[in-house]
């Protein structure tokens, strides 16, 4: 699993200092988590296939997580773009991204599905054989959700020392043997399927959890989920003003984190007004001990 | 007067490639033309005064000239803006505008008016003492106007050297003089006003011409304008697909500046698929001499 941090800073973007845009790659898609201003030039930056993204998960409709749709849509137009393309997000970002695409006569050679968001619960957004995405219902100033992904139960794998040892074993047997099946010789001994395979890799969950206020309940939301993104807007010398903008601090990222039984937080979306984003790190270690911090165009890799 | 260019290439921002924007300081003023994607950025880089901004003209409502607006009227209300802001563009930007700040619970604490145009025919859209703004009407594949900003007719320049030969004329006595009337001294002899000043300096103007294909009309409705900026999408040997997609070449920029008898070009809107933008320099100036070209935070400085 790789986390891409296109942009992780809050409010208006600077120079050096995107607003928050995200790749996650697991089992081979491409997801795209929220998409401030200027993030089809970031996605350019970190050499981003375009094409393989077809998910695009909108968190809240405030211009740092969202106002680079609109670009990246028409972008995909003009690339000639013909796969379709699902996006996830609250009521009304379908009529005001269709009405601003048709300001500019552009049209969508490619199939365009809005899915739009409006329930407090946990939603199932997407499902295959092998991830699945839900909703994590957040609360902000407006109506927010993370998102959770999470990889599926993968293939026991082939153990090919163990396997060498039955020559009668052939490659068309891998399939059943991943499949977790005993085999059965000619002679009739049957083989058990520990023998001859290792445990599936224990599969990688992504919490995305921006913005939104401190919810006690969160952590139980996305108990054992391995990678958490929290959001960290403030420091606890700011935690009024946290409560009041509907914001997080570090430390309280960092609760989630240790309550969720997580293996690594990621921190981002900081305020411009701390001089060092070690702060942020610092003070959220004093409850989590593996915090990483992102970094605009910064690339985590998370091996199962 | 001075051309601050914020982005100069067509079509989807990249790394390196920013779409349309401009910055215009003219008598004080500091209006901004176009608004991409990410013109905040450029105008952070550019050391622009984000207050002084009053005035804000879109030519047409596609993305590489409009994406940036919203983004940047967020912004404004972050920095706590409280001076009065007009938008001029297109029919229809103001609901695209109030729908996507509303959908992130967006209020502007300062007025904001918009001026939605629909007339084929050049409108006055400002004047004051110093300055007037018009539209040129162009021709794209949506509504399209440039714009045409003129400087009125200064006072005249006091001639020190001569009024000091007059030791009777008093410092009250200036502001009557640069209106341009004679003095009567005490004497009763009359000094004519013509040697006690210099002519004013001649009025600066500038014509954006951007999207529109070759208009043979363009250079009679922008006559004598000393500064044209006028869109070079393309080169004379893709001259069809330039006829086909309502842009120009930079031959065809050139003719526009020669038939309008302008001091200056600045071509810009570049499409990527040449490999030096000095051919479209070299193209333009068989038609017409003085052709500068545009480039992503040059800055363009032209004396009275």
């Amino acid at each position: 699993m790789e986390v891409t941090i296109l942009g992780c800073h809050s409010a208006t973007p600077r120079s050096n200092a995107r607003p928050s845009a995200q790749l996650l790659e697991m089992r081979g898609h491409l997801f795209l988590i929220d998409c401030g201003e200027a993030t089809q030039i970031a996605l350019r930056n970190a050499n981003a296939k375009f094409s393989r993204i077809k998910h695009i998960f909108i968190s809240h409709l405030h211009g740092d997580h969202f106002y680079g749709l609109f670009g990246l849509i028409s972008t995909f137009q003009l690339l000639g773009r013909e796969a379709e393309m699902h996006i996830y997000g609250p009521k009304g970002i379908k009529e005001a991204v269709l009405l601003v695409l048709k300001l500019g006569g552009a049209y969508t050679p490619f199939p365009l599905y809005f899915h739009e968001l409006s329930s407090k619960n946990s939603e199932l957004l997407y499902e295959d054989d092998k991830v699945l995405v839900r909703t994590i219902p957040l609360q902000h100033r407006v109506y927010t959700n993370g998102f959770l992904f999470q990889e599926k139960e993968g293939e026991r794998r082939l153990n090919m020392d163990a396997i060498a040892q039955y020559p009668e074993i052939e490659v068309c047997d891998y399939q059943n043997i991943k499949n977790g099946k005993d085999i059965t010789l000619e002679n009739g001994k049957t083989i058990a399927n520990t023998e001859l395979t290792f445990e599936p890799h224990r599969p990688q969950s992504y919490a995305y959890c921006s913005d939104t206020v401190y919810l006690e309940d969160l952590a139980t939301e996305i108990q054992g989920t391995r990678v958490i993104y929290h959001e960290s807007t403030f420091l606890k010398i700011n935690e009024e003003l946290a409560a009041k903008t509907m914001h997080a601090t570090a430390y309280q990222a960092g609760l989630v984190a240790k309550n969720a039984q997580a293996e690594a937080l990621i921190l981002g979306h900081y305020s411009s007004r701390y001089p060092d984003v070690n702060m942020f790190k610092q003070e959220a270690q004093e409850v989590f001990k593996n915090v990483l911090l992102a970094e605009d165009g910064k690339k985590f890799v998370f091996e199962n």
